[in-house]
């Protein structure tokens, strides 16, 4: 595999680009890291040019004629597809492949049931204005212990440490960087207890925060926060 | 190709598992259909036995030992993978052709950016016990408003009919049934008059609901919910 030329679009505190970056620092990839702010930049010509969205992440693969994709999940794809080629964290880059198929639906499971309902249980907790609203913060709370309960009860039952395939894939590693909320932002809610009643999937994200790539996220995130970007 | 056999686990009313059958009428692939009821049948065996996220739907492949996946998205991605063999609908089975990569961005935006977020319009709303909560109707609304204006500005930059490659694939199909809700559930809020100001967006629209595959289920979830199953 020749050594691609890469840039990651990000933002220094959101937890979705850091999941690309845990992905590339797995597979220690090189790539060129900009970071967008959230003060209109994200909607406005360069970035909006390459990313209709206005959100980050985005993927610029210059070694690939700048082959540009957007969706944390599918930057995602690309990039295990292109250069996983030795399967390290994912499986075959055919999508009717047994397991590709089991690891496209755990990310898709966490493009489409956690990252959202983490995201509406951080808002309701902490950014929402003027009064709190319990209902929401109840709905969404909820939905964080259910999700955890479902990746406890797959674990469980397949007495596995990872999702799919005996080895840790992407399909885990998507899940960390909105997982990093769960113990911290919840106290006090549905969340409360998590560890103590999900064993399977405290263990499980107990090891996905030994892997190097993560820690070394984790800790770029927490100085950016320390630095002065938003905590969300 | 061979005739395969299916089954697809569904929910009378529900958006999701529509987008998977709206999938298989195109490809005119021939499938069993097994409702489940949400009173509680979704969260117990034998269902939670195929899907431990206890939600529709679920498909499995009696073709293929039984090959069993959940998750909307996954299962769009292994019928195309592994039955349009003719890329009526799809491209290339391999994750890192171009524009198969462009198809699973699109498709990812649909179930991250999409669904949830017209599911929780839909839930403040019509379901919320109690008041209305006017914040969370503007934030969900207003978001729904957001997600046309991209799909417009994508079709509009490049002046095209479909999202991906020329031709209708998954990646616009999979916008049919959660934007049924689009006219239909939020008069009165930011949704009002999309059709006018996102004219690229409204016609891409328009153009899905004239494909047959996408009619005749509208119809059978209509009888559906006419018959006594939640609007939602």
């Amino acid at each position: 595999m020749t050594t691609p030329s890469l840039t990651l679009y990000s933002h220094r505190s959101g937890p979705n680009p850091y999941k690309v970056a845990i992905i590339l620092d797995e597979l220690s990839l090189p790539y060129n890291t900009v970071f967008i702010e959230m003060d209109g930049s994200q909607k406005a010509s360069p970035y909006i040019d390459l990313c209709p969205n206005g959100r980050m992440p985005a993927l610029v693969d210059h070694s690939n004629n700048d082959y540009t994709i957007w969706e944390s999940g599918a930057i995602i794809l690309y990039i295990v597809s292109k250069y996983d080629t030795e399967h390290k964290i994912s499986f075959s880059k055919e999508m009717d492949d047994e397991l590709t198929g089991q690891a496209l639906q755990w990310l898709m499971f966490q493009m489409s049931g956690q990252g959202p309902y983490w995201g509406q249980a951080v808002w309701f907790s902490r950014y929402h204005p003027g009064d709190k609203i319990p209902s929401a913060i109840e709905r969404y709370t909820k939905e964080i212990r259910r999700v955890l309960g479902v990746i406890d009860l797959e674990l469980r039952r397949g007495n596995k440490e990872w999702l799919v395939g005996g080895k840790c894939s992407y399909a885990d590693l998507s899940f960390v960087p909105w997982n990093l909320y769960t113990e911290t932002y919840f106290e006090g809610t549905a969340v409360d207890g998590w560890r103590e009643e999900l064993p399977y999937a405290a263990a499980w994200h107990s090891r996905l925060m030994e892997r190097p790539a993560v820690k070394v996220n984790k800790e770029r995130r927490e100085a950016a926060i320390a630095a002065g970007a938003p905590a969300k």
